[in-house]
């Protein structure tokens, strides 16, 4: 059945690309509220297309949603495992347009890709999955029970997915979760993501006089917010990168070794990295390769800070208030409550006399763990071995998934983190495009996927 | 003669109190282009009344200058000394109106004191000094040479005077200058201010990568520009309020031990800075007393912080640049410049890799020190105690008064810094008022300083 699958695959690569082209004409912008029915009727279209594989479907508007998550459920069989899929049908803005080489939601194929918004985030990856099903079904398959959850709210960083998986975890017991979002890595080889940070996000308010005094005439003696906010900012981090905090770094898990193997870069990869900021350095903890510093170190930003006198010229005021952003990335097993129970009694003993420092929590997210050393994710990397040729790379993101620890938490199921779209597919910018071959080849590895898991 | 000068005035205070009231119906608002006319029509009123003392005026446009210059100059015998009387005709801009008693600019007496924008500051000052002078002529002096120096733009920080002073040098040759612009101490003592502190003024900017990175990717490797300039102003000064800019108190003077004396202040004065503050505790070097901190030792204050995010919410944005806004109030003998010189390469040495931090310099103002031990001091304290019947403390400003290093350095001569206002007059503010009694007495007073000097 699995070779049946993949040859109809292979035979039918052309009506393939005309689903996606159908579905990429839909201008399904999450974030712009005269795009609201468009988003639905994105929703609906998908829903229709799983009718037709014989799925049963829901378009569900959860309380606190902006946009509906669709859910589409096909039990083959009870005793069989089951497989859910996540992706998103919403997608970014089109702007700029006036960068777009073709109007964004008007594809178009140039040289074996395909240009539109969402053709790679990610109409490609989750149509892929789509068609992988058909194929399996007009082959006699699946062999395991399949279930869709794609979400109209990822790129306006919606709650309905995660209010729902949580209020409906028992019913939607998984054996397997594919978060199908994401693509291959700078290298162009395919790429597990097996952990992704976590976040503490605070904002610190310090307060001194109860106005703005003059420096002339209390100078020496007023508290001045604004240099004990700074302070307490300089102090949190030390020049070298390591965070402060007590007790910061206890529950650090150090990568696995076969993780650290898969991190390897080249001696210039730092130089790269520079290039792509625009920076005349790194900065950070020396004693970690850059990579390590992205992936799996905590750090501390600020991100913002505004006090006093910010115009043109000159003012001699000591401001009343000092306002600051500041959040921690957290990597596996620190716990962002923790910290932020740490932290508050921590920024108070930085304080200086006369001023003041408040901690307001803002938002958490917890770092993610989700390994390579379990049975989806070896079946996924042979999967893309077989279709694409090409070693998996196991990867982490600096960056934040918080539906990733929805299904996480919610669900408890092994997990894949991963995805087709190509190294320069430029999502969220003008001319994203979606390498034909990678959709192709990523229907056989989702048809090898579901047989290798059943 | 000094004493039918003194019978004249004492006879004449209605007359005295009606000259007061006329200047001060002119709404001479500086900072309000509307009341530019007035603003002029305020110099051109003080001319006539001159000109009527056989004074010869000019009212100078300094190139560069807003308002005009008003100078008199009366030369009785050019072998007999000159005193320059400095003053200024404009006043603040009323607001807020609904605060007010009284219409601002109808003026009323009530309980010995009279009720005007400007009463307090500057024009109950110099109409004291032009009764004095008109009573003088009157019992046929002055004893010496008076010219007059009242300018326009002291509310708006113009440098129209400061320019005519150093074009002019020469003519404007003077033995005794009056900076009369000023009042009287906290406890209702008259006062010579022998010191005041000047300031370098800094804008600080940090840029690190070329664009703004998100914190997810890039924290742990990215420069931050603004955790760097927030450890840069964390640096620059102390905990313990000591600025930390290598060589920084080289050139610090002591204040005299007359200056101390008369600066002693009762165990609860820090108590009464603070509540005046509203803040819960003072700040700064604690082995000096507050006093001290605030007009003989040098300080550092930021004025202002713009940096990345600083809306509602959460963005995880590493910014690119920050911007602050820093001074340093310095005390005799330190130069603005010199300490510039070596604040740049300092604040260059306490940035962190990929973060370069730019040092403008956007103002500079020369510590001033005109101390007690001369004649004009002498006899200004002498004419304090015979027409108020009180000492004279010493006493210095915190703050910045730019013409007193203007005269000083044009025409070095005896300077005395004080004024008639008393502690409650509440200038720039709703309701500003005079003392009659002040005045009537400094009007007096400043008959005994003219024949004093003499």
């Amino acid at each position: 059945m699995l070779d049946e699958a993949l040859e109809l695959a292979r035979r039918n690569v052309e009506r393939s690309d005309r689903d996606l082209l159908e579905e990429l004409c839909i201008p399904s912008v999450s974030a712009l509220p005269e795009h609201a029915a468009d988003v639905r009727r994105n929703a609906t279209w998908l829903a229709e297309r799983m009718q037709r594989l014989g799925m049963r479907t829901q378009i569900v508007d959860v309380p606190g949603g902006r946009h509906p998550v669709l859910r589409a459920d096909l039990e083959v069989d009870p005793s069989r495992p089951t497989l859910t899929v996540y992706g998103h049908y919403d997608v970014q803005p089109p702007e700029p347009l006036e960068l777009w080489e073709s109007p964004p939601f008007e594809p178009v194929v140039r040289d074996g890709l395909v240009f539109a918004r969402g053709s790679s985030d990610n109409k490609g990856n989750h149509m892929a999955a789509l068609e992988a099903l058909e194929y399996s079904r007009m082959a006699g398959g699946p062999p395991l029970n399949i279930r869709f959850l794609i979400e109209g709210e990822e790129e306006i960083s919606g709650t309905a997915l995660g209010t729902y998986l949580r209020q409906h975890a028992e019913e939607l017991h998984t054996d397997y979760v594919l978060v199908w979002d994401g693509g291959f890595t700078e290298e162009e080889e395919p790429a597990l993501h097996t952990g992704l940070r976590g976040i503490l996000y605070v904002e610190l308010e310090a307060k001194g006089a109860d106005h703005d005094l003059h420096s002339g005439t209390f100078g020496g003696v007023a508290p001045n917010p604004l240099n004990t906010l700074a302070r307490v900012i300089a102090e949190l981090k030390g020049r070298s990168g390591h965070v402060t905090i007590p007790g910061f770094y206890d529950h650090v898990r150090p990568p696995s070794a076969e993780e650290l193997r898969s991190w390897d870069r080249p001696p210039e990869y730092g130089e790269t990295l520079r290039r792509l900021m625009g920076a005349s350095a790194l900065e950070g903890e020396a004693e970690f390769p850059p990579i390590q510093r992205m992936w799996s170190r905590p750090t501390l930003d600020a991100h913002g800070f505004l006090s006093g006198f910010v115009g043109e010229g000159e003012k001699t005021v000591i401001p009343a208030r000092a306002m600051a952003k500041v959040s921690m990335r957290l990597v596996p097993d620190q716990d962002p409550d923790a910290i932020a129970e740490r932290l508050v009694p921590y920024v108070r003993s930085l304080s200086t006399p006369g001023v003041e420092v408040e901690v307001r929590v803002l938002g958490t997210c917890r770092p993610f763990l989700c390994g390579a050393d379990h049975r989806a994710a070896t079946v996924a990397r042979e999967a893309f071995r077989a279709a694409f040729g090409k070693e998996t790379r196991l990867v982490r993101s600096g960056g934040s998934i918080p539906v990733a620890i929805d299904f996480q938490e919610a669900l408890g199921a092994q997990m894949v983190v991963s995805g087709l779209a190509q190294a320069d597919s430029r999502p969220h910018s003008p001319n994203e495009r979606f390498s034909l071959d990678h959709y192709h080849r990523g229907i056989e590895m989702l048809i090898r996927f579901m047989y290798g898991l059943a």
